[in-house]
């Protein structure tokens, strides 16, 4: 087999064999196949497409090429989210007590990464004591004990999916479809998870800007479950602006906490609830969605979803008082108010402009070895299509010091507010489901 | 600016800017852009193509590269040829003395390249005393005074083009019109030429292998010509079957002193003569194309042409007396007959296959420190339409000798003709011609 005939035929139209795909990613990842080849070949796929078989024996190899988690000590059907990014996203903090206080097992390897604001083992790292360094024996014990543990990924999970996310990063053949597609699925796969529940984001502040796009690429994943008997689900949401009020690490645990006790914001509150139904479903534990989500209604009802945090948090040596009394979380030193720049309707906030001053208040990594303040960050006070009047508070910053840096990033999120005359047309959140059975479009879109 | 904010442009089809291609091929040439951004980019011209303009300033940010030509010292229109390649090609060995006889300057710098046979410097060198290596000085000297002169490609001419192509070599990208036709007119500009004839052969022993695509490149390239200011004409030819009867070094030199003399295969002839008047028409030394066949075929007629050759020869130490004398040079040991395997009409000569066959025989290069045998080769006794009976004659090898090598390669030449029942449709040799001012169909295809 020639690499140079696989890319041809790729370029051409044709359909690789899982023969042929085995042979190009182990081969890229033993580093006999160069670089400039497995380029060219990310550009023929960029514009040839593959098959949803092909993308499911990609997507395989790579979960191939390093550890495979054997979550099998752990009880019952394990059943795992992704979401596909997004500013202030902190479903994970909220998701994971709650439908392990319904007995689906959450057993959550996350990454640190870089971004605007930490990565889940940070954030939860910014409650005092918490410890994401488990060993597998804990790690195991812990989720069949409480149903829920969540630790820093560790090990060589999908050495081909890095080299190869690395490569395309700098020969601009990151968007395409299948690519991001067995890009996320081989991870989840490599981790072990039974079933997968997908978060896909679109919108102006998010990666697939149309829905269409994200529809797309939310099929492409559920057809690599389907292909390799892994049920997968996604619910496709807007990200018109960041999702809840709060973005920053302690600021993100905070909001969660509110959330687990039913006080959290709306849209946050209904994207969970809509994930968690899922998942809930998927892990067998309810006949329907409708049934899932009364049963996590009561729960949050109830106290039971905060029950289960505070035993997480406790289980993983945190102090889990901070369920209580948040603020035991670190805080920071000041306060500065942002105010609307002029009167009229909120049209659109940028979430991405918000996770830059975040990470500029030092919330996030720009460097791997950069150090995360976990007290600062930013909450906002105003969302898409409220009434502001000029001056009036659109955010708060939680900075180190009300000093240079602290007034231009002012400035910033003050600019991230897009205040118009009209009252703009709301969009729905939640926007479709896709599943093996097909799309189920949830609004007029 | 970035490469791969170039490879993005690229492949979402926009149009580089002449700063951003020089940005890329100087970049490439230093190393400092590697090759996995230059086949990603490359792989993008494949889908989404290049404007005239783009290819133009390509095909110069190439020719710059390296070493560029100066051929002011040789007087008049300097008129350079370019064949896309083909089995048993020995145009150049005639339409050097014929043009030179009309006072077309001809300063040609030739490779010796790898392939079925030798290249032009080669068949040159199969002449007992010919010597290809000049000073730049002599080689000037030589073409002001009987106004012809070939000697070996030195120097460091296009290394942007060469590095490039052997990266498309082994990332499927070959087959890119604008990326084709920049790297065959980059070396000519960069050699100094003042304008191009172009002979770009179709059918299934060439690259290109319809008509069509035969004449997207030609207008490619005569494209560029127009652009940077160099006159170019093509002219597409039929390849189905080899040009002429000879096929090995001192056989094709053989055939090319016989077409001088007028006595040469009619194809050859034909295409010679199209080329040659392309050439005169160009270079100044007749007002049009009719005017200069008939001044070329006079040339012929009056054995003009052949005494242009033999001076040609002496003047580069060669034994001239082989223009009348051709037993002179080399001889093969061993003649071996290649027998018809059937009776009917030969419908097809696979010229690939002679290619080969004349390859193991020892014309050619395999690697680029073989020894190139002058004397072996083959010569065909058949051509496409002509009726044959089973047992008669249909090529001699020239072998070293009667072996089992010799008798392989005979196997392989029986094969390579196609003999059937009907006589095939005949197609013309010369299919059109493209100029800048457009394309002309000299036949009803």
């Amino acid at each position: 087999m020639r690499t140079v005939d696989l890319i041809q035929k790729k370029r051409n139209g044709g359909e690789l064999t899982s023969r042929e795909l085995s042979f190009l990613v182990d081969g890229y990842s033993r580093g006999d196949i160069p670089d400039y080849q497995m380029s060219a070949w990310a550009m023929a796929v960029y514009f040839q497409g593959m098959s949803a078989r092909e993308t499911a024996e990609l997507t395989l190899a790579m979960a191939r090429s390093g550890d495979q988690v054997d979550l099998s000590p752990i009880h019952g059907i394990k059943v795992d989210k992704h979401s596909t990014g997004g500013v202030g996203d902190k479903t994970t903090l909220i998701i994971g007590p709650l439908v392990a206080s319904l007995g689906i097992p959450v057993a959550k390897m996350s990454g640190r990464g870089l971004g605007h604001t930490g990565g889940t083992i940070d954030k939860l790292e910014s409650i005092p004591g918490f410890r994401t360094e488990l060993s597998q024996e804990q790690f195991f014990a812990q989720v069949n004990g409480i149903g829920l543990a969540v630790i820093g990924q560790s090990g060589n999970i999908t050495p081909a999916d890095k080299k190869l996310y690395g490569l395309r990063d700098v020969t601009a053949t990151v968007e395409s479809i299948p690519l991001i597609a067995s890009s996320v699925m081989s991870k989840k796969i490599a981790a072990g998870a039974d079933a997968i529940v997908l978060d896909v984001k679109t919108g102006g502040g998010a990666f697939m800007k149309t829905a269409a796009d994200a529809e797309a690429l939310a099929k492409a994943m559920v057809d690599i479950g389907t292909e390799v008997g892994r049920q997968t689900s996604a619910i496709i949401s807007d990200m018109d602006q960041p999702l809840g009020f709060a973005i920053g690490n302690a600021l993100e645990v905070r909001e969660a906490i509110a959330t687990l006790r039913g006080e959290g914001p709306s849209d946050l509150t209904e994207l969970c609830l809509a994930l968690s139904a899922h998942m809930v479903v998927l892990g067998g534990q309810a006949p329907d969605l409708a049934a899932a989500e009364a049963m996590l209604r009561e729960r949050l009802a109830s106290g039971a979803a905060l029950d289960k945090f505070r035993a997480f948090v406790a289980a993983q040596g945190g102090d889990s008082s901070v369920a209580d009394d948040p603020d035991r979380l670190p805080q920071a030193a000041a306060i500065i108010e942002v105010t609307a720049r002029r009167s009229g309707y909120v049209q659109r906030i940028d979430a991405e402009e918000l996770g830059l001053a975040a990470m500029l208040l030092g919330a996030g990594r720009e460097t791997k070895d950069a150090v995360i303040d976990y007290a600062v960050g930013l909450t906002i006070s105003r969302k898409v299509g409220e009434r502001v009047e000029a001056g009036d508070p659109v955010a708060l910053l939680h900075a180190r010091a009300d000093d240079g840096t602290a007034r231009q990033v002012a400035e910033r999120t003050r600019d991230a507010f897009v205040i118009g005359e009209e009252a703009p047309a709301m969009q729905p959140l939640l926007l479709s489901v896709v599943t093996a059975a097909g799309v189920q479009r949830l609004s007029g879109s």
